[in-house]
């Protein structure tokens, strides 16, 4: 079956509201088979900041990891352990990221996975571990391990559990599932700043009963990730920590791909506008998708490159109708093919440009979108059939006071 | 003469203060027969939001001016205008750029030049037009033309009265000015947002009364802004009017190009440094010199990611040491050569990383110096001999307040 996912985004949200046609549960659940835990071990003054995912029996993988130059030793980690396409647990911490710690690093990471693997009744090369958190401090390893111990025990079947348990300094925790036949798909995911993942969000774990194969899920991940992860910026910085991994542990049966598939990018949306929104300091949710387009790359360039321009995303938060600051960000796109005379916008479905030009709109009525919960930038560019969506959120004072002052709170 | 620009700011910088050994005047002057007048027309409440500079004779002139896909008016009229090689004046309004406006603003713009050239004795063909300020909005060219009636009988001598003129958001006028030999250089700009160039910085206008031709000058005038304005930062947003030019009127007679062209790279990385300075919101100046890289290409990519990444441009505002984030700023330039291990890092003089890892540093010594007037960060990246050096300030939330509500303000 040949699917294109950058078309389903399109039908999802250019035909129909937010998630488009697909239910998820009210309160999320996990498929059969799966638990987590979370705790605090003593890297947080009292927040949880230790969590372990487990799945009763091994599940066939597949992840994607971050592209940064300096990715972090669990990243180093995970790379090797994901290639067998086996797991049976995940662990994660919060506080420290375990980025730039040299062989010392690695080799806690690797510690971490084998406190895991004793909790989890499995052994290490079937755990995926990450780290998230400042850069460069040491692991506390030895706090990792003692908080691990026992761990098994307390395992249990709420995934909002895991979620909390992978907090930095997101606002609320983030977790969904949804019914695909017999089978079950939920999200757990963290992540609110240094979020353009050209690869993945921040942590993503993406859990089934569903079965597929680790060859199946790594190409079904991969075009999901592409329109919907890689399509988020909150700052347009890039984590060295980002990682998502999906579990598939088969206790459901086989669920046909054309069915699991747009399920799987529908939930992959769902929580890009859930990191998007809770984006640091983040007041509303900015989603911009674009059209006409010469290629599917330059209408990604344009949409990535809306998202991430300080002074759209000042208007958004002043909601402000500055409307030509959108032709200044698509102009700025040096690489790509912009022919002023075709190219249009509009705010969440009112016109204000047309044909390169501010059109004549009702600015109360913009200024009225801009204020909402989600402002949605259409672009027409009217050179091609590229298409393109992108998520991101509006900048404020928040992000400023979180970020100057991070590593020492 | 063989100059190799990026050198010789490297060896300004690396091996210098500030602008190195280049003396600028205490108060700027202009260089013989040219004048300057600003006032208010109308655009703005009260504040001065008209300037002309006129030359007594016809100067020979280059221009560059921004590369965004939908250029003011002002700029298409300028790309034609500067063809010529000749200017005799330069006129510019702030409060509204003439962006986005369509056939009428071209108009608009000619119909500017027209009355600029009555007033300076000259034909519109020989005329600069600059507009700045909000995009999309109609120029207001009566107000303009009434405003430039009799503005010549108020040419004087103070370049700062230009500096003035010419301001939107700046905090204080840009004029500077220095000799070399018998001739004098003035440069007087404008800036403080929407400024990541890619050509030119926001509106910089070079003036001097050495001899030189029009291809001379356009040559010098590009190696300069390559490695000053073009390595420039406030918000990664290109402007859309972004105009550098230079007029040399030869009224003090030639002088080397070996002494001219020094002098024209220092004072354009002056006045770099004096737009990075007063960015919106600014407090500090962010300088990033970059060494050891595969290529130029390189540096100055690693360099600008470092100066853009909100991350070290909020740590720089709270003077908060969480270096990694540094590592993190050069390993999203996915396509340039870093070698984790050879890369090192310093903030001030501190090593902060060294071999790809965080070093064991005085951290109240590196709050001190990120707290300081000017954070010099200083990357080698080990695997080559490209340098760099870019500029750009912190971020807080003064950028948010000025640019939430810029329009309607």
């Amino acid at each position: 079956m040949k699917v294109a996912p950058q078309s389903l985004v399109h039908h999802l949200y250019l035909n129909l509201n937010d998630s488009g046609s697909m239910q998820f549960h009210e309160a999320p659940v996990f498929p059969r088979g799966f638990r987590c835990a979370s705790k605090n071990c003593g890297l947080k003054p009292s927040a949880r900041d230790l969590t372990l995912f487990t799945s009763e029996v091994d599940a066939a993988a597949a992840a994607v990891f971050t592209r940064n130059h300096f990715p972090g030793a669990p990243v180093l980690l995970g790379r090797q352990t994901i290639r067998a396409g086996t797991l049976r647990a995940i662990v994660a911490n919060s506080r420290i990221s375990n980025v730039a710690t040299g062989p010392l690093g690695v080799e806690n990471a690797r510690r971490m996975a084998a406190a895991a693997a004793t909790e989890a009744g499995t052994t290490e090369d079937r755990v995926l571990v990450s780290s998230t958190g400042v850069i460069g401090v040491p692991l506390p390893i030895e706090k990792i391990e003692n908080g691990l111990r026992g761990m098994a025990a307390a395992l249990q079947d709420d995934p909002v559990v895991g979620a909390e348990g992978i907090m930095t300094t997101d606002t609320k925790p983030k977790a969904l599932s949804a019914q695909v036949g017999s089978a079950t798909i939920t999200w757990v995911a963290k992540g609110a700043g240094m979020i353009q993942p050209d690869m993945a969000t921040m942590l993503v774990y993406i859990f089934t009963d569903a079965a597929f194969d680790a060859a199946a899920l790594d190409r079904m991940l991969r075009r999901a990730v592409h329109v919907s992860f890689n399509m988020l910026s909150i700052d347009s910085d890039t984590s060295t920590s980002d990682t998502c991994a999906i579990l598939a542990n088969g206790l459901a049966g086989p669920v046909p791909a054309s069915e699991f598939e747009p399920a799987l990018i529908a939930g992959c949306v769902r929580v890009t506008e859930m990191l998007a929104r809770d984006g640091e300091g983040a007041t509303r949710l900015l989603r911009v998708s674009v059209d006409g387009a010469a290629s599917e790359d330059d209408a990604r360039n344009v949409a990535r490159t809306i998202i991430n321009s300080p002074l759209i995303k000042t208007m958004a938060h002043g909601a402000d109708p500055n409307v030509g600051r959108i032709l200044m960000a698509i102009g700025k796109c040096f690489n790509c093919t912009i022919v002023p005379d075709l190219t249009d916008a509009s705010i969440n479905g009112t016109p204000v440009v047309i044909g390169g030009v501010r059109a004549a709109f009702d600015e109360a009525r913009v200024r009225e979108a801009l204020a909402g919960d989600t402002v949605d930038i259409t672009i027409t560019l009217g050179v091609g059939h590229g298409r393109a969506v992108g998520w991101g959120c509006d900048l404020s004072a928040g992000y400023i006071d979180e970020n100057a002052a991070y590593y020492s709170s």
